[in-house]
């Protein structure tokens, strides 16, 4: 079989998966959020791989970054040709890193989002409207809660594996805090434990591009135009920031687009204008623009080593038995490798069992979610060499 | 006398200088533009400081960055009590780095601004309003010929030297390209020969925060309300890439702005926030959302490597007598010291004298424009050993 071919056959090859609906927090239960906010039902959305191996004991839990959802690997049931597999498709399927003849995957779209799961753009049952600012804010330890009470749903004790990158490995990380007794394995990827000044402020400003939007509405818009324009600012900023320069010049340099000159315009000029507008324009077709306030704003308050009691810290993972495989990339500049390092240092001190990798990459914080055979054999490695105890 | 009070009487030692004003491409003369349109009159504002020798011989010419004037040091006539010194005043003054005991320093608001200079707020005399989009498209090189234009009003034929960062270095080195045989010493500071996909994305995403806001009017704005919700967010965008991780962590850090806990709302929660929207705010009321398009393209352009005939590029500087002093700074992403390096390796290859020196300072892009010695001593040091031949 020919290179070709066999590259063809590997991709997708997790299948075709369903999304699925699990609600909890129904009336009178209601999930008490880490603000003191209460909110309720709460609805998950969730894909799953492989199976569940009648001990119940190889189930890894896949957490996806900001803009993700519960569509990790392979294709869904309603896909169009020419469909691309899900985010994480080079990671998920039979002998993958994450191999669904051995592991049992389990993605959920995060609380906050909108692709499913509970979020400021689905219906209040209160007043037969979507939430809007009525919404609540939720942080990354409630969007664990959710995840918490599915796994309880599907009658899972203990995950093997919980793995994540970029706002996914903070979920993993907090997964860690909450409920050390429930992880074997964590494996953080391009991510921190306090998010830093720099990613606070790029987030700040996606932030202000929507609210300055008066289409925005004080996020009371689902009955009328979207804020599209100000979410499209929103989605550039966030995506030049998971970029490098060297992503940049390599894949555009400043070759121009569609003309041998300038404009002297404010046209586009430059290909990577036209890519940055095209992303924008993308991304406003399958993202609320509430939710990326919202789950910005929880990755802002993410912080597991300066936290207030009763709130857990990274130093209550003393004792611990999960094993982590921590994991950066040299050219990440919004979640750098020294914040990976201050990660290890962490967990080190308080006596944890902790490998780290940096894979060099030129393509910036977005090399997580780039086909890597590299992270797919540590991935594989790493969670093999854990003991299902 | 102790270090308090030497500070003290150091600031704003350049004096109280007036901005003058020069008009030249008066009708029945144009000025022909890189882009081939044509305009005037052209006005130029411009202050300077010290004395021009009998001969000349004497003068420096400092090219201010993108949202800079012509205020470079010491103070102005009509300043308020408490109002700041000019932005270069640590570096300009009798005794400081640009020595107004030695030199004749000249600094001119750059065509396109919105200082005095004539820009796209300014009132086109074929309409009675202001151009608005009618304005033309300038370059780096149009912002030189104005430049050159006022030096040869002023009656100077030769610059001793002529200095810049960021799109101030691109002027610089515009200078020598075009006119080598009129600059002895040329610093370019914190800048680079061709601008970047990293930097053309950054503006791209502050020129989409002006064009997407309602108010903006396609540039038509002037007499109705400005677009100064989407300039204060280009102004954020800006903002935070002119500083670096480091001075974010050292500045702002995680600190909560006026209160002890989360707001758990979309309200200020962190400094770093309140700070960015503070940097947004006072930016709309001294700068035209119009100017910031133009001059963004403008560095959008600069490319001096790459050039189509008949335009001079880098490889032209062959056989010129200009000497170079490169600066970078450590922690600068938006015009990284490899890049720097880029251009130094440039000049060498074609036989010019070339010192460059990478000033360690952790506060990013905007490292130039913070009172550092070091910059004076370097700064003093180069032109001083130019001999005014």
């Amino acid at each position: 079989m020919n290179q070709a071919t066999e590259t063809y056959l590997q991709v997708g090859s997790a299948g075709i998966s369903a999304k699925r609906f699990f609600t909890f927090a129904e009336p009178p239960h209601e999930l008490v959020l880490e603000s003191g906010a209460r909110l309720g039902p709460v609805t998950v959305a969730y894909e799953t791989w492989g199976r569940l191996t009648s001990a119940r004991d190889n189930a890894v839990l896949v957490c996806h970054a900001f803009s993700g959802d519960s569509h990790a690997a392979g294709f869904s049931p309603d896909d169009q040709p020419g469909a691309k597999p899900g985010w994480w498709d080079s990671l998920i399927g039979p002998g993958k890193g994450l191999d669904t003849n051995r592991y049992f995957v389990i993605c959920a779209n995060i609380l906050g989002s909108c692709s499913g799961s509970t979020g400021p753009s689905s219906i209040n049952p209160a007043t037969g409207t979507p939430y809007g600012p009525e919404f609540p804010m939720v942080t990354i330890g409630d969007m664990v809660e959710t995840q918490r009470a599915l796994l309880d749903h599907l009658g899972i004790d203990k995950l093997h594996g919980v793995i994540g990158g970029s706002v996914g490995g903070m979920q993993v990380l907090e997964w860690c805090v909450r409920y050390p007794q429930r992880v074997r394995a964590a494996i953080p990827v391009a991510t921190t434990m306090r998010h830093s000044a720099l990613a606070i402020a790029f987030n700040e400003v996606a932030r202000q591009a929507i609210m300055t939007d008066p289409r925005w509405q004080r996020g009371n818009y689902y009955d009328s135009e979207a804020p599209h324009l100000g979410l499209a600012v929103a989605r550039m900023i966030g995506h030049v920031t998971y970029l490098s320069d060297e992503a940049l010049r390599r894949k555009f340099g400043r070759r121009l687009q569609d003309r041998d000159n300038f404009s002297y315009g404010l046209d586009v000029d430059f290909q990577v204008e036209s890519y940055l507008r095209h992303q924008g324009s993308k991304f406003v077709r399958r993202f609320d623009a509430n939710s990326l306030l919202y789950i910005t704003k929880a990755a802002d308050y993410f912080d597991l080593v300066d936290r207030k009691e009763p709130s857990r810290s990274i130093r209550d993972l003393a004792g611990a038995a999960t094993r982590f495989l921590v994991i950066s990339y040299t050219s990440d500049w919004l979640y750098p490798t020294y914040q990976s390092k201050e990660l290890v240092k962490a967990l080190k001190r308080v006596g944890l069992n902790v490998s780290f990798c940096e894979i060099e990459a030129d393509c910036g914080h977005d090399a997580f979610l780039i086909p890597d055979k590299r992270l797919g054999e540590l991935v594989g490695g790493f969670l093999g060499s854990v003991h299902r105890y």
